[in-house]
């Protein structure tokens, strides 16, 4: 694949001179329209020959041969890092931003008892799936639009943000309604038409990694998301498959730098679904700050143990706040900071 | 989950009036016509204590309480083995069925030269995608409706079934219109939106086991699709990830026979896949002849080198020949049989 | 096994009574004289019954059947921290024990410019392998006593402990004459007569997990030093073998917590090996720190790029420099310390 | 590293000449006296220049820079395969050699009564452990000297040659005096100093797949008994350590062809240890004939219910006999065979 890289300030008309030049020699263009600049992949293309005329266009900077499989969320093709505006706060910025939350919306009174909790806690986002993926067909497999209607009123309450789950294309105009951060989950990670689905939506999307999947997979994935458009995707970490069976998936923690080093997009962890097991989720969310993640989603229930599912991976609402409260110095000492808890009913605290 | 299991020739108001029983305990009814007889499945109920009066009821034949995590594959629920019928070919029965095609239909003349070499060597079905799951968003994706009609005019000069993928829920019926099996890739084994809609069709399904995912949890895909109503259901083994980097995924030849001893769907091999390098291909097809499969799908091309994907792991038409000379011994000494070669334009050889 | 639990302040003939009736029971004795008490494993029994009445002898507390695989190393066991003395410094105490120095001992010149600033830096322990186990026969593998001389000139000079990698029993005494701690490599993590060999010496054994083990058989590992007496264990999570080819290795950062929560053991992380490259170091490092992990061992050298060994995993003196300096305050968000940096030729700075 | 191949016929005072020319450079020389030629490794080189010289020396065929990691053991080094000799059969020839027998030596009467059994079944060598390396210090380690003696006991007996293992060099000369074949266990794969002592022993040596090495790593391992002077080494797969939890560990069956195309070594597979699971063996035994290894190690027991270990994955007497039934027709469809059965006390029947 080619990159051509249009000139800040650019025009509409040079751009679309451009295009036409492309889609003439037989190739498909991909426009994106960045902060910084106009790019436009050039599908198709393996050589620079046949379009060596257009890097003289109007408008036109440069014409790049990109050798990494994903391009255009690879660093070298965006220096500066994405931030993501949702609601108010900033994912990819100094700020950290935690996301709890029920594994499952279960009731209006659960959402929001939770939500209020980890709100005062400092979270900025709220967690619950309405639509879940259960390896068993048998298994509960979520309230549906009913569970979309709490997360709203959730939101009413308390003014988090709403994240949540979306599982095949026809459902992201409903899920989109509802949703500030659609998230598209692990075993989805290479389900392409739904990749395709949310590139095309406006919304940010939290693209979970597949148990098996690689970084650069997962970066690919990404990629399609891109491609098709959308570009606030924020990355998360979420654990791998290996031998090892004393938690549920091994956290993969350089994974974090890895991605940051390769491309610019945000990454977040989730320490619930990595470990399994509520003993471990401080450590590993800990470590998961120390590491430069910017940001974490964390499975919170105010009694795990009739939750309908993931309770054993699930915080208490007293074990959230104490984690957040542990959080904070850790944060600071790598130069970065975590929402204030506040006083129930009160002001933030410092 | 509770299995009610009505008695052979229970009637159609018998069965109704079991499934209104389960609703009206608030219960949701997943009824299973099998050749035996009917089965329904008991969604969301964990204990029998409320459903035991169902026992007394007309045509009931008693209520199991399944433990495994699958169901109605499993072979404790049927121990006899499922045989697909498929354009004239039985799969799961003494014939081990080869399966055969380029990774992806490339244009008309490659699709009919290779099915003619395929067919003359003995293989039943014709592989070939016109929908391609890719990794990056700037591979050759297939060429659509474009390759399904190339599969069908294949078939028509041929006589070979035709096996493809549907990657999407929405390309199901379209799939359906040319395909004699739907598969269902190794990425989309946990894409349950796609496993419900191939569920609710009525054509076999290839249904690939994802690449880090457990023999249970393909089962339990396989799952999904039964009890959605389609029992036709043909797992495919092709290759696990690993640690090793000698093969491009790690053959678990041992999955055939967990397999075979835990449900009673028939299993076929892919030595393409798992492998990732022709000279490997012969010695693990012989393999899984010999371990009990009920079939192999490999990739064959007439010039593997200038395959648009996976020519590396794609066989030259004659290494095809020679490899199902190879495997008829071997299936003979496991008793079963290979369809023969028939020397081109001429009758089938013995 | 059983556990027999003497009294604190049980004297010498009592436990010698005990041992003998044991041995009359047909079974054999292993005791342990820990700081709190001694106890006596017996190997061979699996039921209480033969034994009952050990628990009437003189001064006997009780006696245990330890269910989980791992004893003597089990938390359950003995729920106080170990911590163990070298030269000085405690590891497993309040203070994170940093071990630095170049993979393998090259020269004299090398080892003691490298142990000044690792030193200077706020380093503890000096590393450098005499003896290495390489998967090439042809590979460097060490200069043997030759490096163990250099090792303690390096010692003499700048007061750091050593730690250096012992590969076969009867290596054990040669390296015990010079070290402060007995490394046991990876790849011997399961070699039980190097295992039993450290477990008769005198000095404490770092004990890297393999790369393809759980974190109970690397606890089981330790059962073995602690079975033949010597109780000064120190664990190392170093990464394991998985799919993922971005880093040599993936550190399970999770076995932290999990260790902590099993095992009465100090736990250290290696950041070099775990992900082989250096840019990744520091995110890991403060990681494992933020996890609770009471050490790290890293790799550092002067001019990486001239290294013998893993150069590539190496820091440089500065970036080792600056990664401590970054250490400290994530180490003081845990409630915990490391070691002040001293200027050249100065005194220690806060 | 550089090979010198000497040519045929070279003389003893020429193949000198040549060792002191190399170790006047400055390298260590290693001359493996093969069946074709004397070939000398020089340990050291990196660059043919200061060597160049040495091609002109008389009995010199050629320079070599060998560039694969593994040298001597190559397939390239040396087309033809590898045949070793053991109690008058062949290993890595026509015939495929089975061996069988308890995982440990237990008494007298079961390793006779085995040994009777399998020889009857076919069996050539007799497996038994003597010295057992068990992951826990608690479990039984085998007879340790006295099963050496029952095993020799029953050699006699039967005929049967001799397989066991042998933990640590400093047991290789007693080991050597009993044994045919010198078992090198999965955990001991990277044990150097334990390759080094087998490496200068004069016994044919069975090296086990570690579990979480690659392929590569295992013939880099036979790669140390070559450079030690034994060049008569079988390797095993026995299965590797995976995610998957339906069998003990994933026989990786594409590592037979793997080893066959780069190797000239012969290579068994164990499916007790790769499946560990006794209905799982049959399968998995015969899929590693029709792939092509050149032998099976199998775990046999007269009552596996009550064996000291692994009895769970060991046949019983007659489902072995059985299996080495189904075996041989296999065997002969790939071209192999495998020895006759002989009823008890009569003569081998076809």
């Amino acid at each position: 694949m080619m990159i051509v890289i249009m000139k800040r300030g650019a025009s509409v008309s040079e751009i679309g001179c451009v295009i036409r030049e492309i889609e003439t020699g037989g190739f498909k263009a991909r426009p994106s329209h960045g902060a910084r600049q106009t790019v436009i992949g050039v599908l198709g293309a393996k050589q620079t020959a046949p379009l060596e005329h257009i890097s003289e266009l109007p408008g036109v900077e440069k014409i790049t041969p990109i050798s990494t499989s994903f391009k255009l969320v690879n660093r070298e093709f965006q220096p500066e890092a994405t931030v993501i505006r949702v609601n108010g706060t900033s994912v990819g910025g100094e700020e950290i931003v935690v996301m709890a939350g029920p594994c499952s919306v279960e009731s209006r009174e659960i959402q929001i008892a939770t939500a209020r909790a980890v709100r005062d806690a400092g979270a900025r986002v709220m967690r619950g799936g309405a639509f879940k993926p259960r390896t068993s067909p048998y298994s509960f497999q979520g309230l549906g639009q009913e569970g979309l209607e709490i997360l709203r009123e959730a939101k009413r309450e308390t003014g988090l943000a709403i994240v949540t789950e979306v599982m095949s294309p026809e459902l992201v105009p409903l899920v989109c309604e509802y949703a500030d951060i659609l998230q598209v989950g692990a075993r989805n990670m290479q389900n392409y038409t739904l990749l395709e689905a949310v590139g095309r939506a406006r919304k940010p999307v939290l693209l979970k990694r597949g148990m098996m999947s690689t970084v650069e997979e997962l970066l690919l994935s990404a990629e399609y998301v891109f491609s098709n458009g959308n570009h606030q995707v924020i990355l998360c970490e979420r654990g791998i498959r290996t031998f090892e069976r004393a938690t549920r998936n091994t956290l993969d923690i350089s994974a974090v730098p890895v991605i940051k080093q390769s491309s610019h997009l945000p990454v977040i962890v989730d320490p619930s679904h990595a470990t399994g097991i509520r003993d471990y989720i401080p450590a590993v969310a800990k470590a998961a700050v120390a590491a430069g993640a910017d940001g974490l989603i964390i499975e919170v229930h105010p009694a795990p143990e009739k939750a309908l599912c993931d309770g054993e991976q699930s915080l208490f609402l007293e074990g959230f706040t104490k984690l957040m409260d542990e959080l904070r110095p850790i944060a600071a000492a790598v130069g970065r900071r975590i929402a204030p808890a506040r006083h129930p009913g009160g002001a933030p605290s410092g």
